[in-house]
């Protein structure tokens, strides 16, 4: 065996310099920064558990077969990356605001953009059902005062618990979508239905991982907003239907106490129920 | 807005214990104890570098390519395991032998089942070839006592640079392969070429990321080996070329100093070069 001196070759103690130490002068530095921590955690997990060759080929296939659903219409990498919180952090960590501020959710991949404007008041729902809403509330500054032209785009389920993009052709098109834009008062309103909750797709990998985590995969009902506004921080957010069976324990973590909004019975109104909730937009830093 | 009051909701600081605090009763406890580690560790790592949303983005396109580029022939996966280390590092953690005893490395993707078994001192390159090469030396025990019927599967590229499997229809059958078994003395000796260097596939995302992070794709020249006798650990590793290029930035990070074997011109020999390592094998703990 010849031996080869004062070179770092790799080993278990030392895998992450071996590793890391092999990163070129030249590269982008938060790239290298962001793969060099990737790899200290990535080891520093291997390790902690002591990872088997087996459960190794176990992870890989896995990545693979998750890679392999992914197509135009289904993205299951986002998925795992909901059901094991990555997405709420990550929204969470890029979307800081002071207390009173309303608080994002993840976006979700039902959202579309160019759903038809509508004057206040409009109906959304297409495709009938007798759990009719209606929505409103106001949308503020942080000092309450109310602000004007602000677009409020939405989006929900029907009743069955599908959004219009899950059935093409079976669904109205832009069924349960609108966007609104604010007048003066700052007031916001629209009809609509009583979201309902679903479980997101578990027919892949994710899902078996639910399975074999002894988790549900199902989402609390929920109303999509995007509020947005020049000068302030634009909200993507939900409001969730208080009293949901799966409020405390939604599929991909979305649920955060503030965005509990009432459903209300309405006695003899347009409407069978009532939302009203009020959004608190942060003004933008200048940078 | 509704309260509901003594729920832990998903919040920055607490996202592991809300997730980790899903997994369900009844889940098989390695299981569980894996993925929250990983949870653990992949928040850690977001939370650290603070991942904004487009480096996210880019994480779910990456991973996406990745699964996509993979088939029966090529595991980008695999790859993308071997250049972060994580390959040699299991490897590492399931193998730990007592000094002396002869290391692994990395399988690689290119072993056969198989291959034929020849009568020591046979030739397994079948497609010619300048630069031939006798290997050659003997197996024992960690107390230098010969072993007798050990089985010794050797397989390398030719030289051009590819394994025959890479090649199907341009380089004959089971070309640079062969399997021998040691008699009473424990020596092995077969003739082949003397191994070349060669780039891991580079043309997928884990090429476009070695680019990035400014790491060449070369792989320096290596015989593989798998030794493997009844009650001895089997040695699945390398021998490397002395003096290859690519030593000391292996792009998969095989390399380990005691498995640097001399390649040494012979005068007037039956090959050109000759190739001398010897094996030591590691008692099986019987359990």
């Amino acid at each position: 065996m010849t031996k080869v001196p004062d070179i770092q070759f790799f080993t278990e103690s030392g895998s992450v310099e071996a590793v890391n130490g092999r990163i070129g002068a030249g590269t982008e530095p938060r790239l290298a920064h962001v793969m060099q921590r990737l790899v200290e955690h990535l080891h520093a997990f291997i390790k902690d558990v002591g990872l088997t060759q087996e459960e190794w080929e176990a992870a890989i296939g896995f990545l693979t077969r998750t890679g392999q659903m992914c197509d135009g219409n289904r993205q299951e990498f986002i998925l795992l990356s909901d059901v094991l919180g990555v997405s709420m952090l990550v929204d969470a960590i890029n979307n800081r605001r002071p207390v009173g501020a309303t608080e994002n959710t993840v976006l979700g991949p039902f959202h579309v953009d160019g759903a038809p404007e509508y004057p206040m008041g409009a109906n959304i729902t297409k495709d009938g059902g007798t759990e009719t809403c209606l929505f409103e509330g106001r949308v503020t500054d942080l000092d309450g005062n109310p602000l004007e032209g602000v677009r409020i785009d939405v989006w929900s389920d029907n009743e069955d618990g599908f959004y219009d993009v899950q059935q093409p052709g079976q669904q109205p098109e832009h069924n349960n979508r609108g966007v609104f834009v604010t007048g003066p008062d700052g007031h916001y309103r629209f009809r609509g239905i009583k979201p309902v909750s679903y479980p997101i797709p578990a027919d892949g990998p994710v899902g078996q991982l639910l399975e074999r985590l002894r988790r549900h995969p199902w989402r609390p009902a929920h109303m999509h907003f995007i509020v947005s506004c020049d000068g302030f921080e634009t909200v993507v957010t939900h409001t969730f239907v208080a009293g949901d069976d799966y409020l405390t324990s939604d599929a991909v973590f979305g649920v955060k106490d503030t965005l509990i909004a009432p459903f209300e019975l309405v006695e003899g109104g347009e409407t069978k129920w009532r939302s009203t909730f009020d959004f608190v937009l942060n003004r933008r830093v200048k940078g």
